[in-house]
């Protein structure tokens, strides 16, 4: 039994890969993510939600902030590894396990939390943590 | 191993919050909720399907008839709690594992439901349970 | 040659429809209405754009945030009137039309306004002025 | 700890399925599945990737062409069962399978695999299988 | 100065086309068409509507019901024409003016029809036709 | 009365924009660019087509090819001007246009080309030239 809220927000980032497997995107370019962010919990609050949905958006927009309208091969956090869609899942999924456990997302009691990067109509990755 | 299908169908309902931390949505106001309900199974029947879909969407239509065009505000089985996005979708799950008892999905053996209602393009909630 | 630029936000209201046509929705319900507004321009400005969408969105978001997390039944300016999808399209296109007139827009020179409602997965209405 | 990477691919068939329950769906008739495949693994690999995207859109292709543009009643490989939409889900996902174990999709360490169709905008089905 | 409304709904039929340039579409295989009915009017009637959304969605459901879950090469209908994506959108217009003309559609005063048809994620058609 | 036919592609580029009012995004980013590429007749020719549908996405696929995995700000073909979504959509038009009288959409009498690029799940952007 297990209930969950998800947000959508984006980011727009440009960035490269490096290793041969990436072909041309081994060149600056740049993408849109459009972010959803999934909190799940086993039981709903007093309230009758997940999450304070307003804390968990402003958590989300807080988090992309710092990367959105940036070149990650700038990024001193990106360093030496490739900003692939999958690590950006891991990358806001694990700042958002640390938002919860600086009291950012309120009393929420959380199971996991998900992070889905759609990169186009025809690509997308996510990374899943359970709590 | 799991198999599921899912069908889609929507609520259009009025309803209001109780507690500060929802804000303007304290006032009454409504929602579309866009309804996704998935069975699952861990394997299909001779006819090679997770559940005769024609009853399935039946009986998610039954379900939500009985919530859609209302104020939730004003229905005794509400009475309360709050009718956030998450609870309906639990509310949901929970009139359909009763349907399924009482026979109206047919032979289906599943082993799980989950329903998922999307408030708008950018907010959705979820509710899952293993049978 | 026309250019366009749309941006989209959306409102969660409350509402009922006079007429024996409108079946159930007679009676008090609401909507998500995901809300589509387009700005149409013949020439792009010294800075390629139809519109600074910055204060595009943000009219936008000024209209919106009056008409939603209400019950429209209650609006003074609704009185007498069904608060249909269509009509809600005319009168958030009406006031992005004011809004440029009041200089909101900064110096766009338009051609024309669209605002496209959904009001679910299956049902959509849009209205567009030429300026 | 899981990631996952999904890439959207379609295909275009005829079939037609056989027993009461499917009604119309029992004459000649077609659909446009639009394929999500999703690899999943539990940690990244060198690059920062689940699976080489290149090499997985491949695979993916590959294996719908073999289905796309075709009368499924025709195919000796689905003689005596129905081509249902969860069934062609267990399908394509057991032939990623098999080429993963073909080494097509290198040196990826999958942890599951799982195959969506979408049949229409309010219809879809599933199958996930753990490796 | 227009509105209009929009109603999605669906087809799934088998076919082919005939002509070298449509390559494996030459052979039979089928589709899904998502099919998006679009009703415009210049005002709205008094109730506040472009149309009685009720009365579109029948019409639309009727004339899809006479094309789905069929070989549209055996229907005589389409003896000798290519059934594209574009040519069926004609069709399907074609009938709303017919019903329209009808009485189908009550009173509206439309000035024009517009129907699109989604093969897949990644194509569609559409007809327009004023009144 | 028009015919149209739509085909979706998509570009990941990088690129900055000069002007105060484009705020962060006068930064180096990024953006995927979700392409629909529009083709307007007002007749189907003889196989029932408004353009040969693998020559028409060939083409605007050539088209995004020499714009895609690039940094915009360093190709000549943009130097002095901004590469904002309304400005990359008519210049993909422009060459779709040049594409067509250059034959490389074989004889296709078209009234009109559209262009859209969808930059998020919230903002896109229209060229449309009559032919």
């Amino acid at each position: 039994m297990t209930y969950s809220v998800t947000v959508r927000d984006h980011i727009m980032i440009a960035h490269s890969l490096t290793g041969e497997t990436f072909g041309p995107a081994q060149r600056l370019h740049g993408a849109t993510f459009v972010v959803d962010a999934t909190f799940r919990a086993e039981a709903l609050d007093g309230e009758g939600v997940v999450v304070d949905i307003g804390l968990a958006s402003e958590a989300v927009r807080g988090i992309l902030s710092s990367l959105s309208y940036r070149n990650l091969d700038d990024e001193p956090a990106f360093a030496g590894v490739n900003t692939t869609t999958e690590r950006l899942c891991g990358v806001i999924a694990d700042r958002l396990v640390a938002a919860l456990r600086e009291g950012a997302l309120g009393h929420a009691r959380l199971s996991g939390i998900a992070v889905t990067l759609h990169e186009s109509h025809i690509a997308w990755a996510s990374y899943e943590v359970a709590l």
